[in-house]
C-alpha cells in the first residue's frame, strides 16, 4: 500500500493519463485520482459492521449521511448541503498528515501546522479557484466558526461512539477516558445539538456503567468488572 | 464480517442503544448504523493508491468529491449539493442486494426487483417523511430522468476507469470488453458531458491500444501483447 507519502509524486505523475486529457480537466482528475488515498488512511474506531478498522473516506461517507439524516437536530438552521460539504472534505490533509486519535491530546497539538502544509500541498494541485474554495471550506471547518462547521464537528464526534458501541458490545471500550475528556465531547456534539448531545451522553454513560465504572461522570461502582 | 443478510435484524437490534434514545432520533440513528453495512459491500475495482479492491462506501465518497469538483462539466446544468446526496445513497441499496458488475449484463437484468425491495427494507428503518425523500432520490437516480441523475450516473462511470488506469498501470485490464459495452460506456459519460466522455473515450482506447488490441473502436493492431 502506498499510504501517505513523502515526496511530492501523485498517483497520476507515475501513470500520466493520455496526452489529450489536459488543462484544466487534467489537473482536476489528477486531485481526483490523488485524493483515492484518503481510503487508505485508518482510523482508531472499528467499524459496525465488521472486525476492521475503519478508513478515512468511508468514515467521510458516514459523516455526510449522518448530516443529511440529523440535519433537523441542530440547534441553529444549517444549510445541509454545506455541512455535507464540510464532513466531505475535512479529513482530506490527513493523506498527508495521517490521523491523530482524538485521544492523544499531545499529538493534537503539534498537528496543526502539518496538516496546514499538508492541505496547501493537496488542495493545490486543483485549478486556483477551486484550491481556494477547497481550502475555504476546509478552514470554516477548523475554525469551528459556523453553525454547519459545528454541527458537521458534531458528527465527527457521534459516529465513532455509535461503532464503538455495536463494535464493543454496547461497552466503552477505551478504559483511559477522563472526565474531561468526556465533557469536552459532549460539550462538541451538545454545542450544536442538545438531542445529539444528550444522545452520546446517555451512550456514553451506559457504556461505562456497564463497564463497572470507569471515570466517567455517570459511574456509580468503582469494582472493575472483566469484559 | 456481517455483510449483506436474510434475516430482518439490524446491527442496533443485537446491541440496542440505551433506552432514552428513542422516538424519532432512536429511529435515524439505528438506519445510521445499520447503513455502516456499505463498508463491506466490495467492488470489482481495486484501489488506485492500494492494492485491494474499492467498497461500495469509499466508492460514494469518492464519487462525492468528483461531484463538487467536476459540476462545471455537466452539459446541463445541475444543482451540485442535490448530485452529491444522490451519489452519497445510490449504492446503499447492494447493503442487502449486493454489487453487480457493470459487465455482468444477465445479473444486471435480474437484481432490479432485488434492489427494490432492499430499498424498501433499508429505508422503512427511517421515519416516514425521510424514508419517502430517500426513496423518491434513489428512485431520481434509477430512472436518469434528471440531468443530476445522469450527471451522477457519469462519475460513477468514470471513476472506475481512472482507478483502472493507475491500478493496470494505464493498461485497460479487462481483456472481454466488448465494442458494444465501450459505446454504452461513453454514451452514460458523454450524454451527461461531452468533456468527460472524450477524457473517457481517450482513457479506454489508451489503455486498449497499449495492451496491443483488444476489442475497442481505437484499436489499430490485433496482435495480443502479453503483460
Amino acid at each position: 500500500m502506498l499510504g501517505p507519502m513523502d515526496d511530492d509524486r501523485t498517483l497520476l505523475d507515475a501513470h500520466p493519463l493520455p496526452a489529450s486529457v489536459n488543462g484544466r480537466l487534467g489537473e482536476q482528475l489528477r486531485f481526483l485520482v490523488e485524493i483515492d488515498r484518503l481510503k487508505t488512511v485508518l482510523r482508531q474506531s472499528v467499524l459496525a459492521a465488521d472486525r476492521r478498522r475503519e478508513n478515512d473516506a468511508e468514515h467521510s461517507w458516514h459523516l455526510a449521511l449522518m448530516v443529511l439524516v440529523l440535519a433537523e437536530h441542530a440547534d441553529e438552521p444549517i444549510d445541509a448541503g454545506r455541512a455535507v460539504e464540510l464532513v466531505l472534505i475535512h479529513d482530506l490533509v490527513e493523506i498527508h498528515a495521517g490521523d491523530v486519535p482524538y485521544y492523544d491530546t499531545a499529538a493534537r497539538a503539534a498537528k496543526e501546522q502539518r496538516e496546514r502544509d499538508a492541505a496547501q500541498r493537496l488542495f493545490a494541485l486543483l485549478p486556483a479557484d477551486q484550491a481556494a474554495r477547497m481550502h475555504e471550506r476546509w478552514e470554516e471547518y477548523e475554525a469551528q466558526a459556523t453553525p454547519e462547521a459545528r454541527f458537521a464537528h458534531a458528527v465527527d464526534r457521534l459516529q465513532p461512539l455509535l461503532l464503538n458501541w455495536v463494535a464493543a458490545d454496547g461497552r466503552w471500550n477505551l478504559p483511559d477516558v477522563s472526565d474531561d475528556l468526556v465533557r469536552r465531547l459532549n460539550g462538541v456534539i451538545g454545542s450544536a445539538s442538545q438531542a445529539l448531545g444528550s444522545a452520546a451522553s446517555a451512550i456514553i454513560d451506559e457504556g461505562a456503567r456497564r463497564n463497572g465504572g470507569g471515570s466517567t461522570r455517570a459511574s456509580r461502582s468503582r469494582s472493575p468488572r472483566p469484559r
